[in-house]
């Protein structure tokens, strides 16, 4: 339970979403999981899709949060960390009911501009501090001069969407795929002596 | 139109789909789309959902072929062939509308194993196709014997469904993509001198 009646309505909505989906949520099943009337959730959100809007920058801000706790004094386990906690089932990281929901949200983003919109500020936050990282790294030394961190920022957050789409949809394991980026980043990332002959 | 009512349904969804979006359609639009009645179509499928399976059976089959048409002598024409028919937005290939659908359809997987298992199916043949143009490609001598063909084609094919996810959702292009892909190809995957002092 929270002070404000809005973080109250939130965290239910949450909660409700984990347990039902998207398509199958209403307004109801958000009242069950809080202290409130569905008369008094109406009073602070007009629609369901107002509400899920404002998850969403609910959402953001522990994203960012999320994001930045992965810190680390050398860009190269600043990045491997990033990616530990982003491609981790591991329990302190949203589950699969969460990863579930959020595909179905993704999914209407098509057909909702404000959706698109916190859609679209998920995945430049991410893309902005992987690019960061990247070329903190090539500063100190740590990554190859010729690494792109555009590049490697672009790849790595469609990756990342690839990812969490798979594991939802298809059950995909990600362990595979962290071995695989991590093997990336050590040969092809870390600065090494230039290649003779190399096309 | 079609000789066989079943193949003139499954038409008729992939269009109603590509114009309704997943959630909205309804028996009318499919009817809509052809010269069959709700009864008819109601005699070939029980539900909507069964429409569905046969609609990504049937899909299927389009899918491969489609990869199937991208081989080249070469290993490594071949992989960039096959990259570019799957990250273009040309006509040629499914549009953005059935890529849409083709999300919504993708979040109701963990919902409904017969659609999980259909999108097993897609992953595992591109995954397979890709993993056998590496193998090709090291035999031939054009990839490098350090590349590993399981783990670069689970890595595009969770670039190949990252991509979708984000062209649909937030509108991404997928042009830089493809060149840091091309980029990745040519400085990583192709055959070079071994490095010397590397980690």
């Amino acid at each position: 339970m929270n002070d404000e009646p809005t973080s109250e309505i939130l965290d239910a909505t949450y909660h409700a979403l984990c347990k039902h989906g998207y398509a199958a949520l209403t307004l109801q099943h958000i009242a069950d999981e809080s202290a409130m009337s569905k008369a008094s959730i109406h009073y602070y959100y007009d629609s369901k899709n107002e509400l899920f809007v404002a998850l969403l920058d609910f959402l953001y801000d522990r994203y960012t949060t999320q994001i930045d706790s992965t810190a680390r004094d050398s860009p190269r386990e600043h990045l491997r960390s990033l990616l530990e906690v982003l491609l981790t089932d591991e329990e302190d990281t949203p589950g699969t009911e969460f990863r579930t929901a959020m595909l179905e949200v993704t999914a209407q983003a098509p057909y909702d501009d404000k959706i698109r919109d916190r859609l679209v500020e998920f995945g430049d936050y991410l893309f902005e501090r992987i690019r960061q990282i990247i070329a903190a790294g090539i500063d100190a030394g740590e990554f190859a001069e010729s690494v792109a961190p555009s590049r490697i920022a672009e790849a790595f957050t469609t990756l990342i969407v690839g990812a969490n789409t798979r594991q939802v949809a298809v059950e995909y394991s990600t362990d595979r795929l962290s071995e695989t980026i991590t093997s990336h980043i050590e040969t092809d990332l870390l600065i090494r002596t230039p290649v003779e002959g190399a096309q």
